[in-house]
């Protein structure tokens, strides 16, 4: 089992992540969910969640579930599809891993809201530090 | 010539642009530049600017360059790699069109900062829709 | 139930797909699965399978999944990682829809050996044309 | 200079990408050009050039380039957007290095026919084992 208080410790100096209001939820082997009440200050021009803050979820979900897998982990590279805009007042992420060797990893994400609309879908290659998480 | 004061307007009720702290510096045909003067607030926990805040830069770059060709755009999948982080205090993103047809288009970003630190390059695939954005 | 052998009609002008020894073996709604049987012509000079012939295999499975749903549809981005090196005989991509509209769709391709060995994950964004496939 | 020779006789035992009739036509400091002579082979069901054969000729051009910088370099993620059909005879792939540190770097990879109609552009991340080429 993942220590969630740890994991929330680890994250809790990122202030750009405070600042969207993004939360963990929680933590599994090789998995995450992350949330997102969504407020005024996440809106774009057209009155729909910015794509930056969907983005900023997606991201942050993955960083928490490959991190919390022990080593330092950075996204490499992020390829996000938006497939429809945030019916519902929150956004979920959930991270899973796909694979991962010594130094390499791909995880998937889903953005869905409360409602169940599949908002976002992202895959991320990460590179893995031989840094240890404590995590 | 692009009327930057009529663009900035059609993006100002952009509020989590107007949160990170992003400005358009300016825009030309098929291209554009954006900013974001670096402060605590966009720190990750290990000090770095964290990655959703350097996407919404670019993905922004990429949406105000190409709603000003005149037609509703939307960010239909952003590819972004990570390539240093930034060195210096403010991120300079530059969007520049590969590509369009009638209804999607294909454009570059490059991040960096004032150092000229490379810090990420996006790719965009835009989705144009049948509505006039009057820019 | 789609009607396999009309796909395989649909499909059988592809020169190149025949080339690479690549079959349709079944389609169902929104999903598909093609195999590919490794031979010498498909190595690469590390006597590993090329990344274009696992690619190939990804994209054509996208692609008859797709235009089995009835209307013409087009790779518009590909986005592919690769895993690991096949270690057996036979690789199968197997696509699934992840999400559609009226003009575009996003799918997601695992492509594997018959020993499960887990190859390369492809997203594929495509573009839906106005044009019936008959399928 | 990098010298061409030594760098096809690397890439000769690469099947299927001489199967597919690709050729490197050169090297420079972190650039490549390869080309592919459109034949009956490369067309699919809609007489247009298989995705797949595009693809692998923009990989390649990665390949080629990245390999010939010294160290052996592996695909890990392609991010690939089809823009128009070709309408001439020949494809050329020019490769250009955006980035690199000691074991990851990017690519920019553009296809065009020799009419310069923009068929395609791929991004490609590569990962760098620690093992020389000889290149």
């Amino acid at each position: 089992m993942k220590d969630l208080n740890k994991i929330k410790k680890f994250f809790e100096r990122d202030r750009f992540v405070k600042i969207c209001g993004i939360e963990i939820i929680s933590v599994g082997e090789g998995t995450s969910e992350c949330s997102l009440k969504i407020s005024d200050m996440h809106l774009n021009s057209a009155d729909l969640v910015q794509g930056g803050a969907i983005y900023t979820l997606a991201d942050f979900a993955f960083a928490v579930a490959a991190n919390s897998e022990g080593r330092l982990t950075l996204t490499m590279n992020n390829n996000i599809s938006y497939l429809r805009p945030a019916k519902g007042t929150t956004l979920i992420a959930k991270a899973k891993k796909i694979s991962s060797t010594t130094s390499t990893c791909l995880y998937e994400v889903e953005v869905t809201d409360e409602l169940n609309t599949y908002v976002a879908h992202a895959t991320v290659n990460g590179f893995i530090k031989d840094i240890k998480t404590g995590l």
